[in-house]
């Protein structure tokens, strides 16, 4: 490790242009020489042009934390030009700036496919000014035009009133990043760049939000990413020095440890720092240009077939500026700029401040706005001058908006992969097996455009037929006892649940489609990725521009009621609290109870456009239910009547509906009415099979909400319903809130109640077994039939039963054990 | 960066053995030098009990994995004896019980208090073996004896219906850390020491976890620690290179860049590898010697006065051994030692295969169980040898029952922080600064045992009166522009909800109390750790022997109501969702509506122990409603009738109801209220507020639930009730569920309707505004006074001069912003 000055630092060129240049054909090769050595080297004009562009987006980031009123200081700033409210964050600003002006220069010399990830959670105004220089914002929001008034608007609309937030948003072009809740910017970076060879991904960590664990534990994106297929992503840390109140921990570690940890990463640290104009300019372009040249020499070398397999050194950028820099430097005597008090606005209390009002003008005037723009407020021609044409700005690079570039999935079709079910509740069979069959040909079909994301459980969870089309992604040393593992692969495995979400996120927002499939306990690690994604989606779908996206496709496996023998820690069906409380807009939870419907539902999540798919099936041998066709009708309604395990006569209404959604406890409701259809023949039951949960909510609240005609055929609007649930009951109870006689409906579900034990134990803890049930149901109904005591007693003797038989033999009594439709009736 | 080759490597121990000697007094110097000599080099006798301890240990792994009888091999193994279903994790045992072995061997040498956190998910067997081996086991489950029967249930146990999970869980002795959901180890031993000077955590990272956000996240713990205050915490990070089926990431990166990522992170890296035996032995107690001088040398210097104040360089261990070493090497052909394969059971089938069947057998044998057991199938006494004595085994350390060891807070009276309320609702103040008051005193009155863990926002939450008791921590540099940062404070600030909430954990865990503050929006991120954690205190309140710890405080604040201005992404009440799902032996969910019900709720969850309180306010200025004395009233009862507020005769039902939970949406209800008061003032409203959520619940779902008749009284049986709420509207729908006539609740709360916006604004859209609750009330009421309609169109028309006002002023209108009970009361 060298002992090199991290401050004002600069290296010499002479290797990594070597490197490319050598990679180069021999007659280009004086031309890469000349483009390096331009773009690594500016002219004076060229680093006026820069710093012209940088100062303009300064002004225009001051702009809108302050003004609402004399853009452009025609007058001198008074009190009624200030905001009542003065929000944002100037201290990370500038830096977001001066990298965003640096790399549309070097865009406008190479011709570099890139987008910009702003990670620093409130630099928004940078990018919402940078979109403004370059026309792009304008094109979208004609009425922020490029004159006096579309300035003032975009000054004005800033953290106000139907304006926009304070962070990089939805509502900003070019921006698949919200800088508002910290620690993804670099996994959607590395989604992004997958499967997309000639992009680059800028992505800016800011060192507050490199101590949040998705972010240190996402540097290892390099460690998955392939040279030849994949793009790349340049990571600018960008060490300002301090969070809202104090400092941050990379900042004041040694310069040594910070690069030693990086280098650990695996990452080429090029380093940058200081404050001196031009000399910044001239620094940042070289460390620019030299991270660039070693992508490239990379990726040449990679794909020109000179690449040995290991993983490649990928360059990252170190750049160490003030927080605030070129913001006021001593406010009431107290230092601001480069310090925490420069975090979000270095000057208040401007309507009864006279000086701090003369401070804001002073510096707004600092960046010589005369010189920018034109008299009628438009930027002047060599503000712009830096820009790049058309969509390689990057506020306009279709990467950032991949609605459009999305292209259909070439899916088989699912019902080749059908279970052939000729009775219902016979054959056994591990359901996740036949979806990763057809995640398998939905690989071989779409080899650029098709990703599995799973935490190390794609065998766990039985999808281990993808590995058949795909290796997992690994771009470290492999060994010969490997299985499935290689540079090529396109299965992506990494033990994080935060990795895997914000890898498909990426992907996804840039147009491609994909699977993140984990635990179900542990689907709570990322829920809150799942939250923001949601919102971020509902608010895409707002704005006309932002053309639909594939979904976020959520497959949660090894559910609480089969994690019977790992435990309590395994037992979680939380996140469908979470996903039922997001609009209608977004929001779907699916439960298939089998195969077919699995398959069913998978099809019809790969084909939707810009939701979050909550799909919940456990990966154990389970009973089927449904043929294809039958399947492809149940979830096509998302809910029905499943009349062949009923004992209704049709004439009148049942005694009680026996209701279900979830694989195991379709089992056990099932089972139950199969006991009282063996036992009480003549008590009419009704059992309703759920897949698409917000059916259940009234339409006025979820668009999937089934209407009042179709929820009184299959629930009645009197007889009570006992309801076996998945999840928490609690949300059966908001669902059906607005529902007739909403208290009719007796839920069962995961309570809490969870330790080691066995399948069988688990429902039985819960009390959402198939004998509760039976008790439930006779207790419930209106019409006491005759042998319902008998029957109750019974069933309390079989709970007996169990409870001895499970502490002797550790595993459940033959009768639930091997359980199937068909020998039940011949035992009934 | 050396160049060292990890494997079977072995460093002198000349120089940290100085340091340590160097730091001791001179009489004792011979003394170190003979302890440290004897613990860096031990005997074949030595070797041969910590052998002897380890064979005993494995054995007992792979009993509990594999037998339900036979447990001392007496007869040959035969299919009978095996356990119906295979489960648990073999391969990352034997390195657990390894470690768990050396560090034995020091304690009884040393004295040295340590307890052991195992990372590695499923390395469960091990630690219960280990607490069995030590004898606490027995202590606490009498019935699991040291002799054949005992075993025997000590296998049957495992991983079985009514048993123990396959993880360190709440039932093991000496565990502070659940291995279910991975990453969190580090945060729950950084944790552990703070304030415990004398404690070393010694904690194993398995490699699958060392790829998880949270855990790369938190090797930073050092940069916070204190070696004056804060004990140690020795990481070892424990590389066999697999997860369930594939390579890890750090096992196959180059090991110069995992040291120089470990390097990095600030850790003295000590590298142990290898297979051989006894070499392995003989290396390890070296490395651990080391490592345990350098702690040593560490603190004596610090503590004697020697420092200079720069962060130390604390040691940890990077130990390579093979997964599932010790056990099977090829199975039908294939490799399984040192592979994936080995991850859980590396045989099965046995029962089937005569062939696997003598394989377990002669794995098992290999441990030579009948020199480690005598016939009684109680342990030798060379087994044992390397046990330290009563509290200092591992599994007997009180620093991991927490219970036993905490002391009471000294709070000061809560009541002297009380704002004086001359009449509701006529002034504002931020009620979390008064908490920041009661926080200060806390930490000033408890020096030892107090903490506040916040992602950087300690101030901006108003919570900074704390600042005047202590520093942040920090152990990084600091400079003269920092306020309140310093190696001696106690303030916990990293910008890591993850961080924040595991280090609390660990700091109750053992018995100490604190707060986790932090934004509403992004409490989501650490929902998972707060699930987790209520899974662990449900479950430790059904032993014994686990006494009540502190509980999780987790205050949050910038609540999404006035999170207007920084928009949707930071608009989430979530955590609410999930919390109130878990037990009512654990959850709660506070409310207050101003700072008097605050301060009450603060100091009653400081003396609670055991429980997830959750406790939400935002910390803007907010109208104060209740002197203290109504306050502690109203709290005690956790809600009740605003009588003030409504238009109740008393004679009979209301009109309606107007219920409230939550601070904003308390203020739009009573100014609701106001409004039919003014102008209906024959129209009966009552307003109830409730401070404590999990009241509403019924008493069978929850120990805080209102009887019935308190319901009554708050609700009636069959008014409607306009309930504004703080969060999703479905969490009321859910709690009131099994009240009388739910569906006369209506819900306003939080419905995914957000923008950048203004206070008022938020409530607006998301209908929960003043004139909405107004109109809902009249369209509720089941008696439509006369003047309703010319009210309606009055509040429509508010809501109407509110949109353009907004728009245009970019901040609420004056009779909204500037809002008091006082003054509508004249302007009414």
């Amino acid at each position: 490790m060298s002992g090199q000055n991290p401050g004002n630092s600069v290296s010499t060129t002479s290797c990594w242009m070597e490197t490319l240049v050598a990679t180069t054909k021999t007659e280009r090769r004086t031309a890469t020489v000349d483009l390096l050595d331009r773009l690594a080297h500016p002219t004076d004009a060229d680093v006026a042009a820069v710093d012209a562009w940088w100062r303009a987006n300064n002004y225009l980031t001051v702009g809108q934390i302050y003004l609402m009123a004399n853009p452009l200081l025609r007058e001198p700033l008074a009190g009624e030009h200030i905001k009542p409210r003065l929000l944002g964050h100037w201290g990370t600003s500038p830096g977001l700036a001066l990298v965003y002006a640096h790399a549309s220069r070097l865009i406008r010399h190479t011709g570099q496919q890139m987008i910009y990830l702003a990670g620093p959670g409130h630099g928004g105004p940078t990018l919402v000014g940078a979109a403004y220089l370059e026309g792009t914002y304008t094109e979208i929001y004609p009425h922020v035009t490029m004159e006096e008034q579309g300035l003032l608007r975009l000054f004005r609309q800033f953290s106000t009133p139907g304006g926009i937030p304070s962070h990089a948003s939805v509502q900003t072009p070019g921006s698949i990043h919200e800088g508002g809740e910290l620690g993804y910017v670099l996994l959607h970076a590395f989604g992004a760049v997958m499967d997309n060879p000639d992009l680059i991904a800028l992505a800016v960590v800011g060192d507050g939000e490199a101590e949040t664990g998705p972010l240190e534990g996402s540097w290892n994106g390099v460690s998955f990413l392939n040279p030849v297929r994949d793009g790349a992503v340049l990571p600018v840390l960008h060490l300002n020095g301090a969070k809202i109140a104090g400092p941050t921990l990379l900042a004041r570690k040694d310069p040594d440890e910070v690069r030693s940890l990086l280098t650990g990463h695996g990452y080429d640290v090029i380093e940058v720092g200081g404050d001196d104009l031009p000399g910044m300019h001239h620094r940042f372009a070289h460390a620019l240009t030299r991270a660039w040249a070693s992508i490239k020499a990379i990726q040449a070398a990679a794909r020109g077939g000179d690449w040995d397999g290991t993983r490649p050194r990928w360059p990252m950028i170190v750049l160490r500026t003030p927080k605030g820099w070129t913001g006021p430097d001593v406010v009431d005597g107290v230092q601001v700029s480069g310090t925490w008090r420069s975090h979000q606005v270095p000057l208040a209390g401007m309507k009864d401040n006279e000086e701090h009002l003369r401070m804001l003008e002073d510096w707004m005037r600092s960046y010589r706005p005369e010189e920018l723009f034109n008299v009628h407020g438009a930027p002047e021609a060599r503000t712009l001058s830096i820009n790049p044409e058309g969509e390689l700005r990057m506020s306009g690079n279709p990467h950032a908006n991949g609605g459009p570039l999305t292209v259909d999935l070439d899916l088989p079709d699912f019902r080749d992969y059908a279970v052939a079910v000729k009775a219902p509740g016979r054959d056994r069979l591990e359901s996740t097996r036949k979806l990763g069959e057809l995640m398998r040909d939905t690989y071989l079909r779409n080899p650029d455009r098709f990703r599995l994301f799973c935490p190390d459980e794609t065998k766990s969870n039985r999808l281990q037929a993808v590995f058949e089309a795909s290796d997992r992604a690994f771009a470290e040393r492999v060994t010969e006892d490997d299985v499935a593992v290689s540079r090529d692969g396109r299965v992506m495995e990494v033990l994080s649940e935060h990795a895997c979400h914000g890898w498909l996120e990426g992907y996804t927002l840039t147009g491609r489609h994909g699977w993140f499939a984990t635990y179900e306990a542990f689907a709570m690690v990322s829920a809150s990725q799942t939250v923001q994604h949601a919102k971020w989606l509902q608010e895409a779908q707002d704005l006309a521009w932002r053309m639909p996206v594939p979904s976020l496709n959520i497959l949660l496996t090894s559910t609480a009621w089969r994690q019977d023998h790992n435990g309590f820690s395994h037992q979680g069906p939380g996140l469908i609290q979470n996903v039922i409380t997001h609009r209608g807009t977004v929001s779907r939870v699916y439960l298939p109870p089998d195969a077919n419907t699995l398959l069913s539902v998978a099809d019809h999540c790969m084909r939707s456009r810009s939701r979050v798919n909550l799909v919940v099936i456990d990966k154990q041998p389970q009973l089927q239910w449904l043929t294809m066709d039958e399947a492809v009708v149940h979830c096509g309604r998302g809910a029905g009547v499943w009349a062949w395990a009923g004992t209704e006569d049709g004439r009148s209404d049942p005694d009680i509906v026996l209701a279900c959604a979830g694989d195991v406890v379709t089992m056990e409701t099932v089972a139950a009415a199969n006991i009282l259809r063996g036992r009480l023949p003549h008590f009419a039951t009704r059992v309703v099979n759920v897949v698409n949960l917000m059916t259940l909510s009234p339409r006025t609240v979820h668009p999937n909400g089934m209407d009042d005609i179709l929820f009184r055929e299959l629930f009645t609007d009197h007889v009570d319903v006992v309801f076996a649930f998945h999840g928490y009951p609690g949300a059966i109870h908001q669902l059906v809130h607005g529902r007739p006689e909403p208290d009719r409906f007796h839920v069962r579900g995961f309570v809490e109640e969870g330790t080691t034990t066995t399948p069988f134990d688990m429902v039985v803890r819960n009390r959402a077994s198939r004998y509760h049930l039976v008790i439930d149901a006779l207790n419930a109904a209106r019409r006491v039939p005759a042998g319902a005591s008998e029957l109750k007693a019974w069933c309390e003797r079989q709970l007996l039963r169990h409870e001895r038989y499970v502490v002797e033999h550790l595993q459940d009594m033959p009768e639930v054990r091997d359980w199937s439709l068909g020998d039940w009736a011949e035992q009934g």
